[in-house]
């Protein structure tokens, strides 16, 4: 029986001939990766089954971000305990305030993450680097202290789910329309602990921050892992950001998939979820009624990165936020910081009345930077809308695109770009 | 007797030919001014004397700078409390995010304040505006709520000490290290309920960001407010910022003063305050054991004015914080961070491995945006470095000029700008 993609990097990985979906398998690993909250748990956990080093310190990434520069004195004592840690063990890829940025938008623009590795991630977007061919997933900080040590993780193979893509979305359909839609399509369950597997001569007509974008939310729909195929587009952004050897592998032609979906890029229209799950879905055309907002946040792990603020830019161009609504622009790394100032995007978001951040994930899981009070609402370019998740338990929180949220913020009310005649 | 530059402005706030020190007047006010900690205390206190409106919709201002864009729920309830009030009553003056900035900062840049006004404010900092010629000083909640309903306010008038400025300060002496040395020479409590005026021709050569910084700090000795003789810069900057009609006051010449002191500032050298109070005060070449710190945070209303942010950009261009520290940088309104970024200091910053905040007073108070964990030591433009303002209880701030906190950021340890050749 064939291999999916996954399957053919996890076997690999393990060293093993074939793998099946069910099987237990034991896996190198290429990285391991825990952020600021979930870092000092698993630190804690390694301090009490060893008393040796790291597997390799060159191949754990620590990233302060979720509340950083710290928000509390809580949050400031996590991120001494991971410096510490980092200190300690001398780790290559320790990313604190000045050299920061989220982890999922960090990790691939910093070389460290390849098509054919194997990720584990402290943290549930560690999907995101399957936009490279990477296999990669979130795990729990028991799980990623025993990566830390041993360089070595258990999984249970998935089987997959097929999406192909055709077609070319239109102007204003971006990655954020194509994984709502899915969501929307499957539920969040629809591929519980199942690769999603996506291939198709529409892979093309999607950017490489697309890409991330989409896998990034594969666990919004359960998923075990999102994957893209390696095309030239991946192997010109690897080779401009990495010094790693990649390695390709392709899903076997005999594969099999548990279902397969055929998805017309160019039939999706923007799409937001309503709250309170990403699968709320409904296209921008079969929103009837003003939905009023009293925020916008642009950013995030899902839309931080450099094609997001462009979009977002060229929707604020000449334009203002609308009086009453904050608008909060958060560049996800240092480095996207610097290039959309260096384009002009920065000007243009301030003089439109919005405010840009630091990176941070901050809002996004209401930890700082944009927190909702009692029925507020928020239209957001983030990656889910759970009760609360924003703030306060009766705020909510609609999850769509940049150009959706950018236009929003200039009506007021969850709007079109086609609504500013563009 | 003559009267202070202070009492002339109080004597005609009050509509009273003369006043003396200790006499109790009630004084129309210009200005009455909150924020996102202060203003729902007042707010909720106005509901409770009063059904009837503000005084002047026009002469109320509200910015949210404190902890926003929110930090946590409470904090996104506070400014909802307040935007409702500003709704309701149609205040002119409500500040949020994207048109925001650090009080401060924000109504001298906004021409809400002028040479001549009687200003109070729920913020202690609010005497930054003798900088300008104003009568301004820090109240409690109810008397900003009383100010509301009835645009006046009762005083003592204060007695003055004054503080004759003579000569010209070398290049990295600025207004921080001259209100530093007035506070460690006359210590926290050394200008209790007194006013704090500026004379002398050594004003002139200090920029208005200079006054600002000074004013600013009168409170951190004690002082009722700080004010400044209003020469042509003075005048220069409320043309360009204000379209509000200004009125000159000037000293008797026979006016008393409980103490004079004269200040050359060509002889003061970059000064820095120990923990725990503003008063422990050592000259740069005093300190003669390493300081090595952990954070170094540019900004707030004292010092994250454009000469501030220009000033450690000079220091930080082309060399790179140290490893190990982090440097934030906070411009105090949006148009100090407009024009940052249009000089290229907020490239400069981002490149040197700083991070660049969305103004906020944020870590000043131990709000967010850099708080200490235990042990942690911070160089801070800041004004206050009492117990815990920073963030743990055992950490510690040191108080400094942009120059001090941009070079130490360099080497790591409390430094002169001269130690890295400049």
């Amino acid at each position: 029986m064939g291999m999916t993609m996954t399957q053919k990097i996890l076997a690999a990985a393990a060293h093993l001939p074939s793998v099946e979906a069910g099987q237990l398998i034991e896996a190198d690993l290429d990285l391991v990766l825990g952020n600021d909250i979930t870092s000092p748990v698993a630190i804690h956990e390694m301090d009490k089954f060893t008393k040796e080093g790291v597997f390799n310190k060159d191949k754990i990434a620590l990233v302060m971000d979720h509340f950083i520069p710290n928000k509390d004195i809580k949050s400031a004592e996590h991120c001494k305990c991971v410096r510490q840690f980092a200190a300690k063990h001398d780790i290559t890829n320790y990313f604190d305030v000045g050299q920061m940025g989220i982890e999922h938008a960090l990790l691939p623009e910093s070389g460290l993450t390849v098509a054919g590795d194997v990720i584990i991630g402290a943290d549930s977007h560690t999907c995101t680097y399957g936009a490279l061919g990477a296999f990669s997933t979130g795990v729990g900080s028991t799980d990623m202290a025993a990566g830390m040590a041993t360089g070595k993780a258990w999984f249970k193979v998935p089987s997959a789910i097929r999406f192909h893509l055709v077609g070319k979305p239109s102007e204003w359909v971006s990655g954020k329309d194509v994984i709502l839609h899915i969501i929307g399509m499957i539920g969040v369950d629809g591929a519980l602990y199942r690769s999603m597997e996506f291939t198709g001569e529409g892979v093309k007509n999607l950017s490489m921050d697309d890409r991330f974008t989409i896998a990034n939310m594969a666990i919004e729909a359960g998923g075990k892992n999102g994957i893209f195929p390696v095309d030239d587009l991946a192997i010109a952004y690897m080779k401009e950001h990495s010094q790693r050897p990649y390695k390709i592998y392709e899903a076997d032609e005999d594969a099999v998939y548990d279902e397969e979906y055929t998805i017309d890029l160019s039939a999706l229209k923007p799409t937001v979820a309503f709250p309170h799950l990403p699968e709320n879905t409904k296209t921008i055309d079969e929103i009837t009624e003003d939905v009023v907002i009293d925020q916008a946040v642009i950013g995030s792990c899902t839309n931080g990165r450099i094609d997001d603020l462009r979009c977002a830019a060229k929707i604020l161009e000449g334009r203002k936020v609308k009086k009453g609504v904050r608008c909060i622009v958060i560049p996800a790394t240092q480095k996207v910081y610097l290039q959309a100032m260096e384009e002009g995007l920065l000007k243009t978001f301030i003089e439109a009345g919005a405010v840009v951040s630091t990176p941070t994930c901050g809002p996004c899981l209401g930890g700082y930077m944009g927190i909702l009070a009692e029925g507020e609402r928020c239209i957001s370019t983030t990656n889910r809308n759970f009760v609360g998740r924003m703030g306060h338990v009766n705020s909510e929180v609609y999850l769509a695109s940049p150009a959706v949220a950018a236009a929003s913020a200039v009506t007021g009310k969850i709007s079109a770009p086609a609504e500013l005649g563009l």
